[in-house]
């Protein structure tokens, strides 16, 4: 609990208080860059939670939330937030900024534009790029963030005072802030996660419905671990994140139809320079991303 | 190097002496139940580091291995199997028992029954579902095999005394012995192993080569890491694995790609309700997995 004279965000807001939302206090709180804590839970059992966890110092009303912060993150899932904006923007401060943590961006932009109109600029739309299969207040994690890439996508009227201190908040949590038009965010996604997590997901169900799937799955590996992985992710956030993000998935989904059908035609031509070709070129992206990134 | 008084196997040999075949004589020196182990290397430098490291009391000849041993596994690429095979068959022992570990069985069934004639129930193929990105004599572990699971594909009339031998010999390593006909071994492979490492190659290869990939590949994370690792696998071997086994993953990619066109369909119709259902099914059949695998 420990703050500086003047912390870089003395009022933060969060709402909802699991994984993303509690990470974020924590770890603002671990840096000593939060005054006080204001939490909006999802149900009366969470938020007692949180508040018994120390993640918040207080719960309130969506609209004393407003009234009250300088920062607020929005950390429930993306069908929520119309609702929660449209509860909130009557009370917002004017000089509070508001973001988000959902895993698209352009839907979000387009509904705080709607929602907001002029002040929609107190809003900045974000997607921390982390996360774990845990979820609840008991998952919070003040490490969360560290070296992690929040993207942030403004409007570009968006004040630099707004930028710098939302940017500064993320800094504080360890991570590293990138700046990028919504769509950009959008397409990128759909390319490293969207379209992995609904290829895992269809093989998955292939492989489960077809004959003898329970002698086949009872001699799958540590490969088949790994590649069908995200496949249990929640159905309910990835159904959202599909249906948000659907013309840059269905655009990366028509250029995967082709690469495997290339792939494709060398096996059945029986083309050995080919197939390995392909394989070779996809080995050393791989291999060159690996090193590249670290993980 | 304990041997009991009367070890399984007197005399091993191992053609191959890397992760696979150096693996198999270091569990079984091990467990004390190898006499002699006979190592035919794939080049001088291998061979020497193998003997080195102690996997291989002697390096010999394909014609020695054949003349002197109990059991011989053939731990070379498959493709080199029918060579191997060619020069051993007219020294073989009579009563010795030859296996091999390589990914597809039909093929290897089909080989070793037209270089072997009527003794081709010496040769009882086999696949230890066991691996790991290492190679070489240095990557050789006693407890690679430590609670897998290891296909072996006899003939009809392979002799109740050389399947005991074979089997007894894995279990001594650590791993189950399952016993399969090689057209079901393969469509298994096919479904659980070579069309996922099919698409992580094919998906890496477009995403690597799609519109700003640099962009996009810097902000992938853990997700697409593990749904891309077997995708750095060895071109060279992937290719022999896909060429032998063609026709199972041909028809496991027809029945794939029905399974992404009717996911697809959901997003489409933007038909939130069957895109869920898909999901979930695909997820609780991963949890399933997950929990009855133990990986």
């Amino acid at each position: 609990m420990s703050t500086t004279p003047s912390p870089l965000v003395p009022v933060l807001a969060v709402v909802g208080i699991g994984l993303i939302g509690g990470s974020f206090a924590a770890a603002l709180r671990d840096a000593g860059q939060v005054g006080r804590v204001l939490g909006v839970g999802r149900s009366k059992s969470s938020s007692d939670r949180a508040q018994a966890l120390g993640l918040v110092d207080e719960l309130v009303t969506l609209e004393e939330a407003a009234a009250r912060s300088d920062l607020i993150l929005l950390a429930t899932p993306v069908g929520a937030i119309p609702d929660v904006v449209g509860r909130m923007q009557a009370h917002l401060r004017p000089d509070c900024v508001v973001s988000d943590a959902g895993s698209t961006k352009a839907d979000v932009a387009a509904m705080a534009r709607e929602l907001l109109g002029e002040r929609c600029t107190q809003f900045i739309p974000g997607h921390p790029i982390a996360g774990s299969e845990a979820v609840g207040p008991e998952a919070a994690d003040p490490h969360l963030y560290q070296g992690r890439t929040v993207i942030l996508t403004p409007f570009e009227r968006t004040p630099a005072p707004a930028r710098r201190l939302l940017t500064r908040a993320w800094e504080a949590c360890g991570a590293r802030v990138q700046f990028m038009d919504p769509q950009a965010h959008d397409r990128a996604m759909a390319s490293i996660s969207h379209v992995p997590h609904f290829l895992a997901a269809a093989y998955m169900g292939q492989v489960s419905r077809s004959a003898n799937a329970d002698v086949h799955l009872s001699l799958a590996g540590t490969g088949f671990r790994d590649f069908t992985r995200i496949a249990a992710g929640s159905p309910e956030v990835w159904r959202d994140i599909f249906l948000s993000n659907r013309a840059a998935v269905l655009r990366e989904l028509d250029e995967l139809d082709e690469a495997i059908g290339a792939l494709r035609g060398t096996l059945e031509r029986e083309d050995a320079q080919a197939l390995e070709a392909n394989l070779e070129q996809a080995a050393l992206a791989r291999r060159l991303w690996g090193s590249r990134s670290g993980l």
